[in-house]
């Protein structure tokens, strides 16, 4: 197996300017001592690089700014225990010489969890609003590609496994707090209940809901292979509710949600709960619209049209700070073929790592 | 002010060894078409790293590994989002270049949210479990550094203030699910009961059981600048209850919690509620005991002394990943100069970014 980097930080804000040169003269000793080749580069008014490297294949930057910002990187390889160790010894020594160096001049000092880099698992999965997460991914047990994404389910310690479509972490089978958002939290009666699940491939809200006695459930999922996945390692999740795609009260349809929704508009099929929980970035295999507000909005054109007057159709927003998203979201709800209101609520979801926004939409009810 | 540095990171892991020489001309001329100057160094058997230095003071590495692993590193200033574009222009390129180069057989193309480095705000706060977390934090609220710890408030965008006691994520204002956890779960019925809350100086459990009309809720905090700190900019945790250091049926003590336990124990008074919310790491005034493990038995043999026989201990334990520490914890409370019983739970606190775990510990009720 090729061996994954292991990349090091250790940053000093210094309370001042920098001497440079004197810093480059206190550190250099400890690269050396490893048997480490200096190169430096020396900038007129931006400060210093020095790159050591070492026969090993391992080598370190040091960036001395002159503002007062000292940086040092160290990538090395992740093989075996003791270079580990080197590599905290070294920049143990680099953290005690600043201080000789600064005293108590330094305003911080901060290490990093170091970067695991081109390893076999990826632990880092970003949030929908750009920041960087590491997860606690220990195996890959599922990875592969369907012809509309690709699907990933990982092994997460605290969380269980991890559904990952194209990228974008969906559920964790610790994220019951997410099925039951989605279905309502906890205020409505689904007995005998119809009820319309558009994605959904994970099998979470259908176990959910058969648990409380619908009259039935449809469920139009249109990629095979994320219930091929989900029914074999997110079982916390689906149960056995995927093992058949059709049960006593319920049946799954292996097709794009569109024409579906148009076919059940045409037909007058009508539901009491209309349940969005397709992938936030739309897959389909007839887009038709432009832009993917366009296609937002024709779903939930479409799904005001098959829900009952005295209906609810529950989705998922997106992340909290994600406010502009948000907002315009909103605005779509208010450019649907029939008037509609909406309320929203914020959950934390385990794997999430950022809180969630969840609508309820119902068609607005006149007085006549 | 001293410009961070935005540390961007750009991954390739290919599907089988690579020509080191052919990925390093391949690329080369993206980085000097920047008037980026190149060095080279060429192991034997580890591949190369190219450094290329821009005269604005920006410098990339291009690190090739022979086994088919290529990471591309790029530190520039974070001053003005033209050099962040330009950034991405040049990653965007180095992709492009890659894709062509090895056609369908590059395994992974990572590109991590760009780390921000010696910038004023640090976003940067690991979990217990050592995994790297970004936080959404846009501003210091509070920063200083008290007799027993530094203390910070940070705001966060989505779970409002955080306190962060010696660099350890204390609470945030999204957090009353811990409070809730470690004052058991809604299960308890708090009226006209006596309450010892050890620690707690963000005034979350305080404010929350003071609701419940106790007869009597002492608080011990070690302290005052938690205090201060948290009255201020804490106020969706502790609303107004630590504005004074006593209330009708609460009082707060700014004392280590040892001597009290110990004054406590010798008159023989007694609680319903005995809450732990001292820091994971102890802090004293008077350390007796030698290790952290006899500190939290100590804590532990003193509280079940002024708890009454039916009464209740509450605590927070860790993450539930550190299933050492967790055990170590549980072996702890076998050796207590009383019987006990335990019952734990784990609980998603949002801003903690991994699940934790709550004790509730009581006397084993002999049958006699």
């Amino acid at each position: 197996m090729a061996a994954a980097t292991r990349h090091s930080t250790l940053d000093f804000l210094l309370g001042a300017t920098a001497d440079c040169n004197a810093v480059l003269k206190a550190l250099q000793p400890i690269f050396q001592e490893q048997g480490m080749t200096e190169t430096v580069h020396n900038w007129e008014d931006h400060g210093y690089l020095a790159t050591y490297i070492k026969k090993n294949g391992s080598f370190a930057n040091l960036r001395i700014h002159p503002h007062g910002l000292v940086l040092v990187d160290l990538q090395s390889y992740n093989d075996h225990i003791k270079g580990r160790e080197e590599v905290d010894q070294l920049l143990n020594k680099v953290e005690e010489r600043m201080k000789e160096l600064f005293h108590g001049n330094i305003k911080r000092v901060k290490r990093l969890p170091a970067i695991l880099r081109g390893g076999v698992i990826d632990r880092y999965w970003p949030t929908a609003d750009g920041r960087l997460v590491e997860y606690d991914i220990d195996e890959v047990v599922y990875d592969e590609d369907s012809p509309f994404q690709n699907i990933k389910i990982l092994h997460s310690k605290q969380f269980g496994n991890i559904l990952i479509l194209s990228g974008d972490v969906n559920l964790a089978e610790s994220d019951l707090a997410y099925t039951k958002a989605i279905m309502g939290s906890g205020k409505e009666d689904y007995t005998g209940k119809e009820v319309l699940i558009l994605g959904g491939g994970d099998g979470g809200i259908l176990y959910e809901i058969v648990k409380l006695k619908p009259k039935m459930v449809t469920m139009v999922e249109i990629d095979q292979m994320v219930i091929d996945g989900c029914k074999k390692y997110m079982r916390k999740t689906c149960g056995d509710v995927l093992d058949n795609l059709k049960g006593e009260c319920y049946q799954v349809l292996i097709e794009d949600c569109i024409p579906v929704l148009k076919r059940y508009a045409k037909e007058g099929r009508m539901f009491d709960y209309v349940i969005n929980d397709l992938t936030a970035v739309p897959i389909s295999t007839s887009p038709e619209e432009d832009s993917t507000w366009e296609f937002l909005r024709l779903i939930l054109d479409l799904s005001m049209k098959v829900l009952k007057q005295d209906g609810k159709y529950f989705t998922q927003g997106n992340c909290i700070n994600l406010t502009d998203a948000l907002t315009l979201y909103e605005e779509q709800l208010s450019r649907l073929y029939c008037p509609v209101e909406f309320s929203k609520e914020t959950v934390c979801v385990p794997s999430y790592m950022e809180l969630w926004v969840f609508y309820t939409i119902w068609k607005k009810q006149t007085d006549i």
